[in-house]
């Protein structure tokens, strides 16, 4: 944390981490539109304050950082609320699998980047990154309906293609403007980040994951 | 709660009351799309899970009395639904408006009935009633913004009137088809409850402080 431009890393990625895990409640709360019961609806509302408790602890770091915490945060809300613009699900289905998936991807990104992070950041990263249910429960779910009806399979796996892409050019677009982010992943703050080589396969390692979250919920990526 | 029809009303009661706190916590998530700031965004995700702790609080209840709570809360979806799909607010100063004033109602209808209940389930109505600290915000946000322009009061009034049109109507068919819970409101339950005179006078009340929430939010009802 003496390092400077390591600490505007850690402040970034925690921010980004935190607005994240704000817009992943409310998310996973307004899916609860389309719940087709009162259980579903109240199981969608209790991982929603899982992600609310995880968003405390983050601003409360923040805060400790010595940062205004919602200021630390705004830079990340455009290209995170438009994601979510471009990605709004049409049913309960379409929600399932965005869940699924996009937590998925976020989940894996963030484990990857904790491996250069010292020790105190890595702890609370890996703790806020806990599986809230979600996972499981998503699963049954999308499997079920696809056994049900074939036929909504190449619709999900579609919508599974779009979600990866947006989710892509948000990335860019947040690490072309975040300098001390981006520099954290290849080895520019400290040499505490990964080369270029690595962090190809890190990518590669994340389209693996995703490859293979897709096919636990019977789609094809 | 030996009555076997007293209990039915107040498993009704809970369970309406608790199917209202998952939909309030729902309304106060989606609302946080509109705010402004991530500071506005994050102060309503607080209240919705304010609002979810609640629900959670009268789930395990409808638990204890021996009932299954989402069964029991099946049949208030309807109405529920019906009310917020009906009043979908356009933009975050409606969204605000109708939760202060939606709220508002609400409270002051479980409390007026709260007077007809046991120690142990006035105890925990009145619990759960407790200002989750949205009045408050509300009102500032919404008194600062008519402030800015004048010309939004009229705008906001009409919605006001809308709510109660809304809610009303949604009332009516609760109580049509729901008969324990009407009976416990006019007296037909072991002579717990109000005659249709003291009905009368409950609704005069509901309406003045209808009257008086609109006031303080510098509109007119």
């Amino acid at each position: 944390m003496a390092d400077p431009e390591y600490r505007l890393a850690v402040v970034d990625l925690l921010a980004a981490l935190a607005y994240g895990e704000l817009t992943a409640f409310e998310r996973l709360a307004d899916d609860g539109s389309f719940a087709p019961t009162v259980a579903d609806k109240a199981a969608l509302a209790a991982m929603a304050v899982a992600e609310y408790n995880h968003f405390s602890v983050l601003r409360d770091r923040l805060g400790e950082l010595g940062v205004q915490p919602y200021e630390a945060m705004q830079p990340f809300m455009p290209a995170l609320e438009d994601f979510h613009e471009r990605t709004t699900p049409r049913d309960w289905l379409e929600g399932l699998v965005k869940a699924y998936v996009g937590d998925g991807i976020a989940t894996d990104f963030y484990r990857e980047v904790s491996a250069y992070l010292d020790e105190d950041t890595r702890r609370l990263v890996l703790q806020v990154l806990e599986d809230t249910g979600h996972s499981a429960f998503a699963v049954e779910r999308v499997r079920a309906a696809i056994e049900a009806d074939p036929r909504v399979a190449g619709r999900l796996a579609l919508w599974g293609r779009r979600l990866v892409g947006e989710a892509l050019s948000q990335a860019q677009r947040v690490a072309a403007e975040r300098d001390a982010l981006a520099a954290l992943l290849v080895g520019g703050v400290a040499h505490r980040g990964a080369d270029l080589a690595e962090v190809g396969r890190m990518f590669a390692r994340l389209t693996e994951n995703h490859t293979a979250r897709m096919a636990t919920l019977g789609l094809s990526a």
